[in-house]
């Protein structure tokens, strides 16, 4: 018997959970579920007799220390900043180690400890990094086999909400991840090049200058533009390539009208506003505009975005009920903070909703002496509340390596991220298995 | 014989040294000028016989604990991290101390040490810090003694170049004091209080928020905010009033062109950018645009920016160069310290041209049941390179308020800042003797 330990039994960990429950008979394996909220843990197991929950405190040394003695591979689902502590763990008492957050440097220094000790650890084995790395080596590895010259790639990613579950929200949006991030997205300057020009786009333009990006069978996506393309030089190996670029995809119209929030100055998280436990919605939006008793709220945001009364963004923000005068319902907070707080009334799922996740990459490349252009995409869509996309993107690349690493079919050791065809070759055959499909298409080079 | 120690003799100690010169002889006086240049001392001093340059070194403990124990009072010019060394040896061997830079925590923490002492420390005694205190607490103090109510006080101070050095220069302005903070200027959030409601301004939208400010005989200003207003409500002692704004002063036209910078990201000091070494005004530009081999920087960025190819903001930016492609010369840089460098080829002052300074307050107020508006303005004026406005108003607060102790006319303990009638009533005589002269108007209140 092989043993897994899976610390973290949240809402990303379900299909995770359940694709190594389906396979534990078969693969002889026992599972751990260590969970601070043991009723949570239980219920994802429903009973089967390979597993069991224990709780979990991370910050408990002993308790660390003899769940992780007890396995052979450990899967773990914390928040990222709390990796490091089962990293070390794994390193000491020599064992695989998953996660699917970004790797860092700290954990980078774990890699001897674990090549010596013949074990590997992957990290960014997930959606986004996770498939995104493997689908994008797969084709970047064949371009370079075939002796092509690749010129540019272009990657982005979208958990959306699924089209029929959109109903009447114009903003065709609802978190399906943490809003937190959502709310914060894009903060900084952002970093890309374009025909081998280094390009800067501040944020408060960001959201102006998106791509629109066609999906076969799923129509038109806008995109905007990842904080840092340039650091994705190295991961994926591509000196001197012209372009590079890295963003995150929404529904179109979302990013012009997520815009009116970002100049107004709403998506600041800096400093505590004032009066906040009296404050409206109506209030809040009036904290970013001139004084006049005179004029509406209404008709000062429209002057001060140079939008008509009437269009889409000003019916967007309506919707959202912006302009009511219902308490906003927090004591202190940030606008930021304050915003999530509004957002969540009217972007969180009901039960009955659905969730997608849409990745698209675009390859340019010279073939023969003529420019090509390939493009990859795959849509995942969400079976219910429980079993969504997110859960499935984030949860299977997880499981999936940690069988292959069990049966002893991915034998590297060290820490890595999954850009190696040892990981991602399998792992994406088994992905396209559970329905997780990159459809490529050749099409006709776009030029500036 | 009172002995008086000046630590440095840069640019703006000119009129301070020259004050305290002229007045040597009668108030028998001695100064000693310490200075790590000795020549640039030597120079100010012009071989007058109460006066002597020595080298000086601020991490030197040997040379401070002489220099400060030889005297009576010490005014230090260093830059303002630096205050605190010499504060502290104030306070240890019972001297007066002044500087004109914002007072810290850690200075506050001295006042103690100083009032025992029996010795006074004036912190915030130049322009703004200081002139601004006190032109404004002389107005505050008597609205209040003739028991009126105090609802609005707006302040706005600039460093501009005299309209007759103004040539042909389309912004009308050129550094007259440190260039990065007029290139980092209004960066973070402002945040002030307009009619009782909180407000707040995100930098890429606060120069588009300016004031349009009359001054007699000066004709039109516009004014931006500072960042934060709200912390001289505390200093003022104006809690409960309804509106409190600080602002910066520039001719009209200046902070809608700026703003261009803002918008491109331009000024943005968070990164370094690549290839800067190969750099031309052009494509610093260009790295903030789309790329498009076909369009040409100047379309791209005024479709970006919505201006006209013949505006008035796409004159004042190709006045500067920005669309040349000459190099930028430096090996490296964020892009504000670009744009400082490329700005100070043509906004750096000529030997021949003068500085002038604009402070301006409002004041709105209930007298006898009806709002009131009295404005206060000041206007200096440069009379050369050496004796710039900025220099006058710097040091003669100094100058001033250091005659006025050693004279024992001023007779506070501790660590203060000019905002007490004792030190700000006869330091705003002798500067209006001095030329620097608040003219007041009552004028029609103006409501929103």
């Amino acid at each position: 018997m092989q043993h897994i330990l899976i610390i973290g039994a949240g809402k990303s960990s379900t299909a995770l959970i359940n694709y190594l429950l389906e396979h534990s008979e078969k693969e002889q394996w026992t599972i751990t579920i260590a969970e601070k909220d043991l009723a949570l843990a239980n219920n994802k197991i429903q009973g089967q007799k390979n597993a069991k929950a224990v709780f979990f405190d991370v910050f408990d040394a002993e308790l660390l220390n003899e769940l992780v003695g007890a396995s052979d591979l450990v899967i773990s689902m914390l928040p990222a900043s709390l990796h490091i502590h089962v990293a070390r763990k794994c390193a000491e008492l020599k064992k695989h180690f998953l996660t699917a957050s970004y790797t860092t440097e700290e954990i980078q220094a774990l890699h001897g400890q674990f090549n010596n000790a013949g074990k590997l650890m992957i990290m960014e084995m997930g959606l986004d990094p996770g498939i995104d790395h493997m689908s994008a080596m797969k084709v970047l590895d064949e371009l370079k086999e075939k002796g092509y010259e690749l010129t540019g790639f272009e990657t982005f990613t979208g958990g959306l909400v699924a089209e029929e579950s959109v109903g009447d929200n114009p903003w065709k949006y609802k978190f399906t991840w943490n809003p937190r991030n959502v709310v914060l997205a894009g903060q900084g300057t952002c970093k890309f090049i374009q025909e081998g020009r280094f390009k800067y786009i501040p944020y408060h333009k960001l959201f102006r200058r998106t791509e629109q990006i066609y999906i076969p069978d799923h129509g038109y996506f806008e995109g905007y533009a990842n904080r840092d393309s340039l650091a994705y030089i190295d991961v994926y190996n591509l000196r001197g390539i012209k372009t590079l670029y890295r963003g995150t995809l929404r529904r179109p119209g979302y990013c012009a009208a997520w815009d009116a929030f970002i100049q107004l100055g709403a998506t600041d998280d800096s400093y505590e506003m004032e009066n906040v436990s009296n404050m409206t919605h109506r209030q809040f939006i009036n904290s970013f505009l001139s004084y006049n008793p005179n004029d509406s709220v209404e008709l000062k945001l429209a002057h001060y975005l140079n939008l008509d009364l009437d269009s889409a963004i000003m019916f967007k923000l309506r919707w959202l009920g912006m302009f009511e005068d219902e308490p906003i319902d927090l004591r202190t907070g940030t606008p930021a903070q304050i915003l999530e707080h509004i957002l969540k009334k009217k972007w969180t799922l009901n039960p009955e909703d659905k969730d997608m996740i849409v990745m698209w990459h675009k390859f340019n490349y010279i073939a023969e002496g003529q420019p090509k252009q390939l493009e990859s995409s795959m849509v995942a869509m969400g079976d219910d509340e429980l079993n969504t996309a997110m859960s499935k993107t984030v949860g299977l690349p997880l499981a999936i390596s940690a069988k292959l690493i069990l049966q002893e079919k991915i034998k590297l050791t060290g820490i890595h991220v999954p850009i190696e065809k040892e990981i991602y070759e399998p792992v994406l055959k088994e992905l396209t298995n559970a329905g997780l499909t990159f459809v490529e298409r050749e099409v006709e080079p776009t030029f500036y």
